[in-house]
């Protein structure tokens, strides 16, 4: 609040502050209300989450030995290695944010981090789905005949899209308090 | 504007109608500066383009025969079936405001057609990234032994891929205008 009050007139302070408080306070109280921005406990936990499913399903995947013979198994591993990191350094910056008991409200790093959120949501939900049309999608006779690890690759393509589901909520907050700045 | 002016002191006037005039235009300068929403133009042409590339997805792999053999196929005809219906649908709406020359600042419609859109767009991108994974990222051995109408499979996941790609700015302008409204 730069705006200097009336101060000649000190009748009229109450409704001048007021009708600006009313205006100036609807985007705090937005971003107050939604649990699961970045700086929140429902953020931290929403980051665990996508991390753990994304590493699940990268370990899941990787301890296949055939999984490099298909484009997108190898590209669901890069995915879930990318998603893993992304969510791993968000996840620290919540911890330090609920440390020192402060609430992201940067517009620079909202933007910065649901721009990233946006990309690997994508980018993970692409890998869950074209693994999906393989493992699950195909006729099953072209498939028995040729991979010994169905379920594991199942596994790592659920994994994956329940990784895709905790990262949209992040993505979806992140640009509706974007969008409330 | 309920609150009640300061009549008694009209000195006070200036200040406190600027203050809640500029806290109010926020947002209706935002709605007017994004095309794309529905009822602009921009958002007929986003519709159009929608529409276009689903309809020639849709065509193109229904012209094949043994589209039927795999789920993955099915599915991308079900899903560009039902996107170029919402698509047609919302075009005719954004036709009807350009018409009668109105914008759409009604907030339970834009929350429909933002779901509507999220929804599509999902489904949608998930069809054409399994078709891709199917079409484009087996492994080649597999894969022209089985199908002969590899290219017309690829165009198809193509014009759905467009397709996505046309929707999704659909669904974060009207996601943008529900969190600034």
């Amino acid at each position: 609040m730069n705006l200097s009050r009336p101060s000649v007139h000190p009748v009229e302070a109450p409704p001048f502050t007021d009708a600006v408080a009313v205006a100036d306070d609807r985007p705090l109280l937005r971003m107050k209300d939604l649990q699961g921005m970045p700086g929140t406990l429902g953020g931290l936990v929403l980051r665990i989450f996508q991390l753990v499913f994304a590493v699940v399903s990268l370990f899941v995947m990787a301890s296949t030995s055939d999984f490099p013979s298909v484009t997108a198994f190898r590209y669901l591993v890069a995915v879930v290695s990318l998603q893993s990191l992304w969510s791993l350094s968000l996840a620290v910056v919540d911890v330090y944010c609920l440390l020192v008991r402060r609430r992201l409200r940067n517009c620079r790093f909202v933007c910065l981090f649901t721009i990233g959120d946006g990309i690997t949501s994508t980018l993970t939900f692409a890998a869950a789905c074209s693994s999906a049309g393989i493992t699950i999608l195909i006729d099953p006779d072209l498939n028995k005949c040729h991979w010994n690890h169905r379920a594991r690759f199942e596994t790592a393509t659920a994994m994956a899209f329940l990784s895709w589901f905790s990262v949209s909520p992040s993505f979806l907050l992140n640009f509706w308090s974007l969008a409330s700045h």
